[in-house]
């Protein structure tokens, strides 16, 4: 149950509040709300008289839930550019698997910054199957981000591996991406609900969407309004693609959940060649942006060297994705 | 391997060379054909003087293939409409899930006729999972399915359940429909290969992209080469819809096979609020077809009547399909 | 739900009932039985007084629901071993994957005598994913089976493909065996339910449990009682194996059902390495069978080379497949 | 590849060697070790006269591979209880899914005792999927286990949930568990290589062999050589069960890894009906342990509720166990 109190209830009546119903007590929207257990279907009485409004959700996907809140979120970029809401955005986000060096990164922001993209992807900490392979370049990674941003005016986004080294990721990005092998990863996500900064937080690849969901409820409880869903493939029996991208479940989640939706179909086939028709499929769902990887020389690159596009190929993707956004009332951005 | 005879080569010795090399022997694009199995990689010398060209594929994945043949196939239905090759047409069949009485799919095929849309799709043999319910019309509906093409125009497309009513369904139909549940039958395969009308072979939900291009190759191999590939939705561990619809595995097989594709994204979610999106999407992919499911009164249908759209929504999708499809250089039809 | 008729009621009166409840009939233990849709959860009163009891079942697993009769149905095979019931017995049947020769077949059945196993087995018509490669002997096959049954006194067990050949398998074999392939099949199963042999019905490698089960209410409903269930195996993300063997599933069924349970380790594993501590396995779940293939020669095997065991590792399996059913409770037959 | 120096090399040395190869460097066996990426085919000259002997995996399975180390590993625990190697031993653990009180655990303890079973389980950190629920009694719980350590001689283990409290469980357990949903976090991964005690690491839900055994060479790699590796079931499309216990898996990972296997059917089947068919399955196997909930009142569990078996159940089927397992020749534990 999601209790929203009287805008005249003070902070600290409402951790009072909180802690008689033994519930999560975040400020949102200029009112503080309650998140109580789901199991919970009717409001204490003695509630009654400093609650503006309740609302009894069927099971814990509660703050994500659009029964409650019917809006998409809107998320508004460090750079300026927002998503979801009414802004009809449809956020591109480009950059290579890892940053590998200062040139290679550099080379990756100025082809952003060429299209019109907003935003720099790139992997510092790689979680790795392999100890015997490239790790990531780590904090040096980071730091480039940063420069890169500092340059180049563009937002950044990097994964976050494990809890050991999340505030490094808070310090120097302006999306945290928590990576599919991490999502249920309770350090990162009750950390992040601890700052504003938004969180994209990618689906594991065997994580059904009442679990992933939930797993946005642990930021959302927290206390940070700024998550993003990210699709990025199931793992299925089918092994001529890497992963099977889920769009049955994208349109679940823009029916169901109040959460921008990013889809990344690099990652989900895992080979450069469908991810063209891919991206544009995704970008026909109207979801709120689109995760590519694109890599100056993807041959070389240093992981998922199959999957990157290179820069040419990005560039006549980017151009077709204006088309298939208009056509279904959307903008790139 | 792929022998292609010269042209010189007449029927009566082309069966005898195949006969010798244990061969299929087909008649192909103006010459007879013999395709051994993949696991011969030098041509017999004696075959040389007769051959026109041979091909080794890697696998038992041969007619279908692109390394043999590099464009897509081109089919044309009976009333005129062609996919595949150079068409650039992406043609939509719409209709119900069964056919349930002469009033009702007279009432689907008439909002085909209004949209312009060129083919007409409804079960007659159901598959269903219980025999407790509703099995379908059986060859009353196979009649009224062919009435309507007569008094409409439409090309029909209703699907084959077992090896015992494919001749009535070869007789009652313009395209035959194998279901994901019979795509594994030697009996049906086998006779849609003696048979030149066109073949759509749904990919069954548990069924690898190799299993599923080499049950196209028993209807090619048997000498009709007029086989669309339908991907229709995997099952996965996902529940909150019905199936996961593959459009990772939709951009392999256009990668890789010469094969038209048409994607069904009714049955893959399975449920009416996400077909629009997930239509417009299989769109942006640029295939040759999509089928949707579309019913005069959706809560009162047989079978499936959760996935079906109903008349008003068909007609909004069939308007903003026109400009995904343009978006990506297709054309509806 | 199900409606016992008193034993008074005639077959014609029983006919006349079940076409007024729209309702399956068949005679079962000793008396008429109608089944109707499970959607129907009260009897109408006018069957009331020749009613003897009726059971409303949740949903369409009917007649195999253990709600309905609480007992393991007992099957006896031609040559007088039962299984099922409280026999104690676990069947063993082995044999290799095709039938390819008389001299073939022959090892194989000296071997079942020699173990005093029996029940032999092995394909005619093979399900073969490529129509390049063998696709088992056929009709030839099956008389060689029979020749088999006739010398050794063993039972035979062989597969059906498709509904063009039922006819055959019906009549040269004593258990009737609906593959993986083939178990939606609604030719095959509407007519298995028109015989009384007994019918090995597998599970479909993407089949739901409650999905298989139906496909038994087909066979049951029909009129047939003897109706075994088969796990041999998932179709899942993990590929070192071929298959991974269910058998959460199988406790599930042998919870839920009243079917005895036959278990394929060498399907699902599709390895001879991990045959026998498989084979183990489902031997100490107390199963009623276990259907294991070896061959005679497993490197020259026309089929599934890889998951045959040889002789000897057979006459291994067999002897200590004793002592692990002997500590569950149940003896090897 | 992996590359055993002779004993007469000091560790200062091989530190200098391992540097140069870009390697690991492990004490193992007395002996250093260097394991550098399985990329490499070839041994560099210049470390052939202080190379003992080495070896060339095909993959990035190396210190887990039987190709290079044949006998499963030996592993003591602190009671002096052993597993793998020639021990015949296949090791009991119970207990219930949470710590929920010091009664509560206090009666788990006693009954291990009472049983004669070696160590206690019961999770403390629990990796819930909703943040509403109950979490579990945190370091308190880790108290109790202690507690219940000393005054009972038991081992115990319990899960570690992220990287932020992995120093206390190294403190207050005998063997960490690393649970399916924290196997890829490396920051856990890479501590547990830095401790000698056992850790027990479960497989995914949707993890491959090939990345599961990956991730325990990131512990094998970091220095400690006591992994046990845990099957628990997949995440398949079946959801009668809760999730699909792979026994195919096991077969493979017995035959290709040298690590110890336990094996855990509570979580795989979810369902305490199916727990002793099941664990009788898994004992069968001839597997090095199980690990099986038991809950005094499984009623009240305030996790797991459904899979946990109550005392009489459990003693039940710890001695049907004993049976088994000597019919496979092994002897509990």
């Amino acid at each position: 149950m999601i209790i929203e109190l009287k805008s005249s209830v003070s902070e600290a009546r409402a951790q009072e509040l909180a802690q008689q119903a033994k519930a999560f007590c975040i400020h949102y929207d200029g009112r503080w709300t309650l998140i109580t257990s789901s199991s919970l279907k009717a409001l204490d009485p003695s509630f009654e008289s400093e609650t503006e409004r309740f609302t009894v959700l069927a099971d814990d996907i509660q703050l994500a839930s659009r029964v409650w809140k019917k809006e998409t979120r809107t998320i508004t970029l460090p750079n300026g550019i927002a998503l979801g809401g009414s802004t009809g955005n449809t956020i591109l986000i480009g950059g290579p698997c890892s940053v590998e060096s200062e040139e290679q990164i550099e080379q990756s922001a100025q082809l952003m910054v060429e299209l019109g993209v907003s935003t720099l992807r790139a992997g510092a900490y790689k979680p790795r199957t392999s100890p015997y392979t490239f790790q990531g370049m780590g904090l040096d990674g980071l730091k480039l981000l940063a420069k890169m941003r500092e340059k180049y005016g563009l937002n950044v986004i990097t994964e976050v591996r494990d809890a050991t080294h999340i505030e490094e990721i808070i310090e120097h990005s302006d999306i945290i991406q928590i990576g599919a092998k991490s999502m249920y990863d309770h350090g990162i996500l009750k950390r992040c609900g601890k700052t504003q900064k938004p969180v994209l937080l990618k689906r594991g690849f065997g994580t059904t969407l009442q679990e992933f969901v939930q797993c946005a409820e642990f930021i959302l409880s927290g206390g940070n309004p700024n998550v993003i869903l990210c699709e990025r493939g199931l793992r299925t029996f089918e092994t001529k693609t890497r992963f099977t991208l889920d769009l049955c479940g994208a349109a679940w989640m823009k029916e169901y959940t109040n959460l921008p939706i990013i889809l990344d179909p690099s990652h989900a086939i895992g080979y450069a060649y469908g991810v063209p028709d891919l991206a544009r499929a995704c970008c026909a769902m109207g979801v709120d942006g689109l995760l590519i990887e694109v890599h100056p020389n993807p041959k070389v690159a240093k992981s998922d060297a199959s999957q990157q596009l290179n820069h040419d190929e990005f560039r006549a993707l980017a151009g077709s994705l204006k088309a298939v956004a208009q056509a279904v009332g959307k903008r790139i951005a």
